[in-house]
């Protein structure tokens, strides 16, 4: 197959999958910058996805490569109820990739583009030792809503004690709990590349291409501007699992500590402080996805260790009033895009996180995933 | 040196330099995405910066790393006249990277944000083979205007026959064109490293710390909107000068088609199509930069073609009608931070561009730079 050796047959790949033209884009790729209509707040993350890192060519093929690499942008905007209106993608090509190969990759890319409506609005291409993207993707925080009075309210406030902590997946067949999913996936196919698909389907799916939860996002934002949910101020919270529950959960119990760090203006009414704050997670093995059981047949813990450290996981935790779970079950039917709820425990006044009653630091050891760990 | 060995190591090194809160944020880093308050239209560029490919560090020095990744970044706004109000940061982070080395790239980054008030407002932080950063950056079109009557004018127009060719770069103390000076500075570098500093020192601090054109570009766009403007729509177009004259000159002459490709939603009233311009470049030899004469001593035409040739340059260049030059000046001197502004030449209706009559084909083998080209 030929490969690609210039910057314009890369450009004409990439035109060839995202068109140029958009309702919201005044000025697309091509300029200087690109410029378009803005929504105010506008939220915007951006996420590497890394060669070797984050990704193997050996067992993702092209299009879940440029899928997942978008995917996984989504899924942040999706925890944060947000509506995506655009992205910027930044290519570092390695040499004599494919061209074959990289209009695939774009292919996969467009077509999650699609269906979410979003236009490719700029970027830049280099050469590199090996391939990499780098995604930012921006979009208004609740639609119809702008100014000082919409944003935030989604993050207004951590958990408190006594929410529900539950999880918002895609469906599956056996209603299973979909935590250590994608981890059971990585294993198998690192260690017998794409044959794991036959045995593991689910598992290598949820690591190949994950589902952004963008309308249970979306929705359950939504849910902060319905007279029905007068009550508590703001009683959600959401955020996704890329890190693993174990690692991601504290975050999540300590979420108003982490937002004022984090540079939040919104006032503190009603918010307790949540650094002694922590969880029973009541959720059961038989809870567990049949794939993660039947890989650690006979070895309970490990399909539970794996199930509370698994990472790169784009279902959300959330947590909210248990006086307000029927509403919020009945919103994600009508307009989240019924997605799967998985209860995972109660927050709790008592510190530290508890499977069972019993301390995770007393069923897993060490920290949780860190790239830079040694 | 400690090596930076986690990535909470390198969050704490982050904040140590890039303040969390600004008024113009909702959430910043921290969470799954910032949000931020957001003028409409919203210009972004984002843009690689990578070791071995867009620098060294065998003759960067950290801060210099950190400064550039931003400062080409908003050199990209500045071409658009825009008004920066925040970034994001991907990092890329090697093996045994230098923690100081680290701080000290952050703080030569932390500089220019601070210069232009530019909050950092999140990112991620990823292993790799080699140090590379990606920026993405974003800011309103025009200060205190918004809505579709704001947005591209200053893009309204590719260059029109008899239009003005010129550069804004920073002053120098020999008022001289800065076209290859970044050039310059590359090859030395790379044949002297550091010491090559001593005798070509503006050389050298071109492509080391390249000074984006905000105050130029923003004075320019702000032009379009004053009463003495009336005449002409828009008789400006600027962009800057990444891969060199003889590949960015033809993109400004065929800015209109160029800009319609890219999906500008505008009215193409008053435009003449510009398939058909070409450009007379009139200044001289004796106008380049005496750092650039001096290297290429008794080899007029290797001076020159490195002034047409090089790339990595951020002057601004321009198009603008001529019977405007002096209101334009005036404005620069006012409030545009009072740049160097050297005449190039002036478009013209024969297609191609000349340079004193000679075809840039005739005097440059080639197509230019390419990252691609093999």
């Amino acid at each position: 197959m030929p490969k690609v050796n210039s910057e314009d047959q890369i450009l004409s790949l990439l035109d060839a999958e995202f068109p140029r033209r958009h309702p919201g884009l005044i000025l697309g790729r091509g300029d200087d910058c690109a410029e378009f209509f803005s929504a105010s707040p506008l939220a915007v993350s951006s996420d590497l996805f890394l060669e070797h890192i984050h990704f193997r060519r050996s067992y993702f093929t092209a299009e879940e490569v440029g899928y997942k690499a978008l995917a996984v942008n989504l899924s942040d905007l999706a925890a944060a109820g947000a509506y995506p209106s655009g992205f910027s993608l930044n290519l570092i090509c390695p040499p004599a990739l494919d061209s074959a190969w990289l209009a695939a990759m774009f292919k996969g890319m467009a077509a999650l583009a699609r269906e979410c409506d979003l236009p490719l609005v700029g970027g830049d291409i280099s050469a590199g030792a090996s391939l990499g993207l780098c995604i930012t993707v921006w979009g208004g925080s609740r639609a119809g809503v702008s100014g000082p009075e919409a944003p935030g309210a989604f993050l207004r406030r951590g958990a408190q004690e006594g929410d529900v902590l539950f999880l918002l997946g895609p469906q599956n067949p056996w209603d299973a709990c979909s935590l250590g999913l994608a981890a059971l996936g990585l294993e198998v196919l690192e260690k017998y590349g794409r044959a794991a698909i036959k045995d593991y389907p689910e598992a290598c799916a949820a690591l190949l291409s994950p589902k952004p939860m963008l309308s249970a996002g979306q929705a359950m934002s939504s849910l902060l501007l319905e007279p029905g949910w007068a009550g508590r101020p703001a009683p959600l919270k959401a955020m996704d699992l890329s890190d693993g529950l174990r690692r991601d959960l504290p975050r999540l119990l300590g979420g108003f500590q982490q937002q004022l760090a984090a540079g939040a203006v919104f006032a503190p009414e009603n918010c307790r402080t949540a650094a002694s704050l922590g969880a029973g997670l009541t959720f059961t093995v038989e809870n567990l996805h049949p794939e993660l059981t039947a890989y650690h047949a006979g070895l309970e813990q490990k399909a539970l260790g794996m199930a509370l450290s698994g990472g790169d996981e784009y279902a959300l935790l959330c947590a909210c009033a248990p006086e307000k779970m029927d509403f919020l079950r009945k919103t994600l039917a009508e307009r989240g895009g019924a997605p799967a709820l998985q209860i995972l425990g109660l927050v709790t006044e008592r510190e530290g996180i508890r499977w069972q009653g019993i301390r995770l630091a007393d069923i897993l050891p060490g920290t949780g995933f860190d790239h830079f760990e040694v």
